[in-house]
């Protein structure tokens, strides 16, 4: 089975009723700035505050009841977490969430207030993998990985399916990678609406695996160094990176002082919360790595869960 | 001549062009929260960052020709200076706008950004007024107050009026209340096209000159105390009072500690960069000084421009 435009629609028509239909935003002011038109996906307005309510809940949904009784069970330190706890509770099965021992309390109470059971382990991304199999082997619950998995692609793949529905003709469509698992999705559905539009991923310099791994054609998994867009640390997945090679244009790199540049603009401007991987596709443009001049841009902003008693830009952090 | 709701009617006409339909906003945790049913009018998203945009464009947009040829001018350190700015630039006439000297550079820099030439005085009541008084006598410009102004008032109730249409049935409309400009123009829109509904205003207890004139029938002049909500640290106006006596139920008044706690939550909960003028209505459903559970109740978000390097919660500041 593999991913088409199809199964998004299907997902799609799957979470409808349990997402929300974000807004795409436009700013005069960012358009003037970039000499672009800018149509921005806002799905710090999603539900549990990123796009990953779309994936977590078409897996969930997807799943036969069954299986689907027995639960679900993934690792994370972060949205798919929530997202799936959330999801979990919306079909009333258990979910077992892995989360590291050092993960910020603010996203365990997110986990625990959907009811999902917490299992914390070292901070290492074995002990992470390792806890989670000894709670699959125990409880019998699905794994639901937080990229490598399809359903969890195709219902990423909504949210540029919703934009590209609104927002026709865009030349250029932009959005970050991580584990890759919204940028397949996105791909897919963009390559599979409208043919001639350009596919840009932007990472940050300091998890520039993907972009190495597109250049060398074949997937390099490279050391994890700090990146204030921590949502995109991750080495991008096995079946992502097969996606990507196959739809992406291309995949740039941005520094940390333009994400947070990135970012605050897009707070101060558009009057948005914002995280820093959402700004991870605006900081391209700022630095100017891609060219966008006179022509229609679309950009998925991901998420907006941040700490506010931690902002980047404030020195004494 | 006075001001009905014809007269805001014929505000949003002359003014549509220039202003952002600002959306409104719900939010399922807010609602959960408060017992209530929760509509924001988003006037953090309005030109310039904040409602003021309406008002000085009404007030420019009212003036005959060969007197709008002369300029306009005011007095302000914040939104209104802005506003009456670029009203006038979209006019194509001079905007002198007296400015403490002490004002944030950030605010200087977009007055002088619309073209408008701005007058520095020293930060206190007296010296803004005759610095004013002094530029008109010499420019014989039309002086555009910043709420003492029916134009004005007229136009700041075009925000209510956008809500009542889209949010129909409201029980309650809620604004902050400073100068009183919003605040009687919200009431006139309200009162005149839902006359069971009650307009609630909150005063942070820092400056609470409306509450204590609305108790005691009579406008009083209060010593100003600092409140983080700065945008309402001014007085009530005169004509303001009076509409105010006429249409408005009740004002109430939030700690500090409500404000910024209001504020915190709806950047968390919604997303969204409001000012801490524009959480004090949501602060009072927060400490429970005023009954919503069960109704509709409508809010204005007045505005989004906030110093993100002095963020309240952030104990360094």
């Amino acid at each position: 089975m593999s991913i088409d435009l199809d199964r998004i629609r299907a997902a799609h028509e799957r979470i409808r009723s349990f997402i929300r239909r974000t807004p795409v935003l436009t700013s005069e002011r960012l358009n003037d700035a970039s000499g672009a038109s800018l149509f921005f996906k806002g799905e710090n307005f999603q539900k549990i505050g990123a796009f990953k309510a779309r994936g977590a809940t078409n897996a969930v949904f997807s799943l036969d009841d069954a299986i689907a009784q027995r639960g679900v069970a993934t690792h994370s330190s972060g949205n798919h977490g929530t997202a799936l706890a959330r999801a979990a509770k919306l079909r009333g099965i258990p979910a077992h969430i892995v989360m590291p021992s050092n993960s910020a309390k603010v996203k365990i109470r997110a986990v625990q207030s959907y009811g999902a059971q917490v299992v914390f382990c070292e901070p290492t991304e074995e002990a992470r993998e390792s806890t989670c199999a000894e709670v699959i082997k125990k409880t019998d619950a699905t794994l639901v990985h937080s990229f490598e998995n399809e359903d969890v692609i195709a219902g990423q793949g909504t949210a540029a399916m919703e934009l590209l529905e609104e927002a026709a003709d865009l030349d250029v469509l932009m959005c970050p990678v991580g584990g890759g698992g919204l940028l397949a999705g996105t791909a897919i559905a963009a390559k599979s609406m409208q043919p001639e539009i350009k596919v840009i991923a932007v990472e940050p310099a300091n998890a520039d695996d993907a972009a190495q791994s597109f250049r060398a054609g074949r997937r390099i998994v490279t050391e994890k160094k700090f990146t204030i867009a921590d949502g995109l640390r991750t080495n991008v997945g096995e079946p992502n990176f097969a996606i990507i090679q196959r739809y992406v244009d291309d995949i740039v790199t941005v520094s940390e002082e333009a994400i947070v540049s990135a970012m605050r603009t897009i707070w101060e401007t558009m009057k948005i919360i914002v995280e820093p991987s959402a700004a991870v596709p605006y900081a391209a443009i700022l630095e100017r790595v891609i060219d966008v001049n006179g022509r229609r841009v679309g950009i998925i902003l991901t998420g907006g869960n941040v700490d506010l008693d931690a902002l980047p830009w404030n020195p004494t952090r």
